[in-house]
């Protein structure tokens, strides 16, 4: 069977930017069972944990943490990347997005994120570590506890990896980036 | 049981400008084992249907498409609600957004609907039927076939529908809500 590492290095390709794309089977076209192979995986990694409740960011970080948190029977929590106007009990945080140059806010409520539950954070990409950082603040804000965090892929070539394990968290990425040039060659 | 509808009736708060706020189940946070009652009652719907991709519009719409997809065993497509600058082969329309209220740019690509495609658009809300319509021209575009849209909750107060059905779409919502005001009530 073809693993996670595979499929993830025949269908990226490197655009513009250092930007790994692999719009064919997670960031726009959702291979199902792709999605779930990976899901599997982050639930066998994160076996030893108690896991409340699965966190991620919209959009793209949606369809693994669905999956993640149906297998483990546990609701998910999708962070919302504007300001909350209609969100009741918001917590809210300033990240700096590099895919869009631009700095946004990232809102959470309270009413679904309470003191001790135990959190599972999982996205698609780690780079940067930006968007992450700030659902340390949020998960921390609410009085949580992040049991960990997450990554379909890792760009190790960024800080974010170092940043986060330099917290104290226990990170897991089913695929490590190690280069991105512009003639499409990369090692996993 | 408790049944989709009677779950939609007890969660639901109805908030300013007529919106209906689900988001202790859906909207912000998701209860995947609501959201997977949801895509077995849409497959179920459109069981007389072939159908090669499941559509959706990022971020709301991601949770039922991707059970139903999952279903299925056929990919989900997310249009994304932006410029499509890093998006290959793009085809875009411009919708208004009641919820923001402004206009935005919708985006799909090429790469992932073809020509013959047989597709089921789903989604969380059907209102004016703006985001609805958007994709009913980009499948167009693409030469596609759309096959239907599946919507958990329908606003029987807000044109989409009729709109839609004028349009000779089959349209599936699995909870109609009829009435809205400031004081919680709301039949279905």
């Amino acid at each position: 069977m073809e693993t996670i590492k595979e499929r993830i290095l025949r269908e990226g390709r490197s655009g513009e930017g250092g930007i790994l794309k692999v719009d064919g089977i997670m960031s726009h076209q959702v291979d199902t069972n792709f999605i779930m192979d990976v899901a599997k995986e982050f639930v066998q990694r994160f076996q030893d944990c108690e896991i409340d409740k699965v966190i991620t960011i919209e959009a793209s970080g949606i369809p693994p943490a669905l999956m993640v948190a149906h297998l483990l029977g546990v609701p998910m929590i999708y962070a919302k990347k504007k300001q909350p106007d209609t969100m009741s009990n918001a917590l809210t945080v300033e990240v700096f997005s590099y895919t869009r140059n631009e700095p946004s806010i990232v809102s959470l409520s309270r009413d679904y994120l309470h003191k001790g539950d135990k959190v599972l954070f999982i996205d698609d990409f780690l780079a940067n570590g930006n968007a992450a950082g700030g659902i340390m603040y949020l998960v921390e804000q609410a009085g949580a506890e992040l049991v960990g965090m997450g990554f379909i892929i890792e760009k190790a070539f960024q800080p974010g990896g170092d940043y986060l394990r330099g917290k104290g968290i226990r990170v897991e990425s089913l695929a490590k980036i190690d280069a991105l040039d512009e003639y499409e060659t990369k090692s996993i």
